[in-house]
């Protein structure tokens, strides 16, 4: 088995669908967790700005496989899906599952400006106007498209007939978004769809051990 | 073979490397090209709108292959790719084609920043500050990265030694940004990689004969 390191903040984020397929796949992984409060625009640490030059694209989350970096974190989860079986059972699947997750990586940049405004603490107008210009249209869109995927696909899953890394994605942000008081109970079907892979038996047990946090 | 139909605007933007793979294949497809100004932020136009309607996540480009939609261009282009065999020799390459492609694709916004405010005609002081404090500290960066990986990398390709989809997708970029008067002679061994992408015999004529266009 390779020897697997993944490097990342101590948040879930971009690097917990990671973590989710090593549990899925009862694989041992490192999980290296950095203080996130430390590179926060503007009050960036020295320690983060020198770990930050060794990186290959200057980011985290980072997966380190037999030595050999890969960066970028849909394309470590893609990498680690494909290994383990969850990235979709046909070409057509792997695509659609591929789509869903860029199109869920668009809207967690709108929701990312929100995320940052609140923790930087911005002015109130200011986190206002990014809420109602950038993070609520975005979420709209999304939260419809989601919708729309789950009602006409039976399986109760995002992409064919079984789990897919895009469920793991999708489910965990929205778990995020509940615990802002951003997913209300008018989107009943997705706060269901949420805790049906939460409570996935092969993950029930790593959710419940992880540390809180609240992106 | 199956039926393929690419939709998207008239312009190269984040279909072209979709083209492109279809030509490097020889594979036939139906190519439509929708008016780039009609969906233009404040601009859109009724006929934009009741097409974008019927979209699955309401965006271009959507590739339609035997009647199934897909969506979003990088999942698009690493279908055909996987199909016509540019997406990597190995899993471990696969990723970092994968990886490259969101670096690519986290830039792209930062340029598209720039773009829309010069087409949308924004007070040339706003589009000074989009130049400098978004544009320019992300293309930095991107640019470290792919003279990083074209030096560290002998074959002359940005993964392992032959043509993948992110040079396809990288190479048509830098054509934009030379176009722009953003990629300057510091950045000459850019210039000759992308060069040397779109000398490629396979794709020379179908880049001498599509139409000429800004982005």
């Amino acid at each position: 088995m390779p020897d697997y390191k993944l490097t990342y903040f101590d948040i879930r984020g971009f690097g917990e669908p990671i973590r989710q397929l090593f549990h899925l796949a009862n694989t041992p992984f490192e999980d290296i967790r950095l203080p996130f409060q430390d590179q926060l625009p503007g009050k960036q640490t020295p320690q983060w700005l020198e770990i930050k030059k060794a990186l290959p694209f200057g980011r985290l989350p980072v997966l380190t496989v037999d030595g050999l970096d890969i960066p970028q974190s849909a394309a470590i989860s893609r990498y680690l899906a494909k290994k383990f079986g969850f990235a979709g059972k046909t070409p057509e699947e792997e695509a659609w599952v591929d789509a869903i997750v860029d199109q869920s990586k668009d809207f967690a940049e709108q929701f990312r400006a929100l995320i940052y405004a609140t923790k930087l603490e911005f002015p109130e107008a200011e986190i206002q106007k990014i809420r109602e210009e950038t993070f609520i249209p975005g979420r709209d869109l999304w939260f419809s498209i989601l919708a729309r995927r789950l009602t006409s696909n039976p399986s109760g899953f995002l992409v064919g007939n079984g789990l897919t890394w895009a469920d793991l994605s999708v489910a965990d942000n929205l778990y995020t978004l509940e615990g802002w008081g951003l997913l209300g109970k008018e989107h009943g079907e997705l706060i269901e769809y949420r805790k049906r892979i939460y409570a996935l038996p092969e993950l029930r047990e790593h959710i419940e051990k992880r540390p809180e946090c609240s992106v």
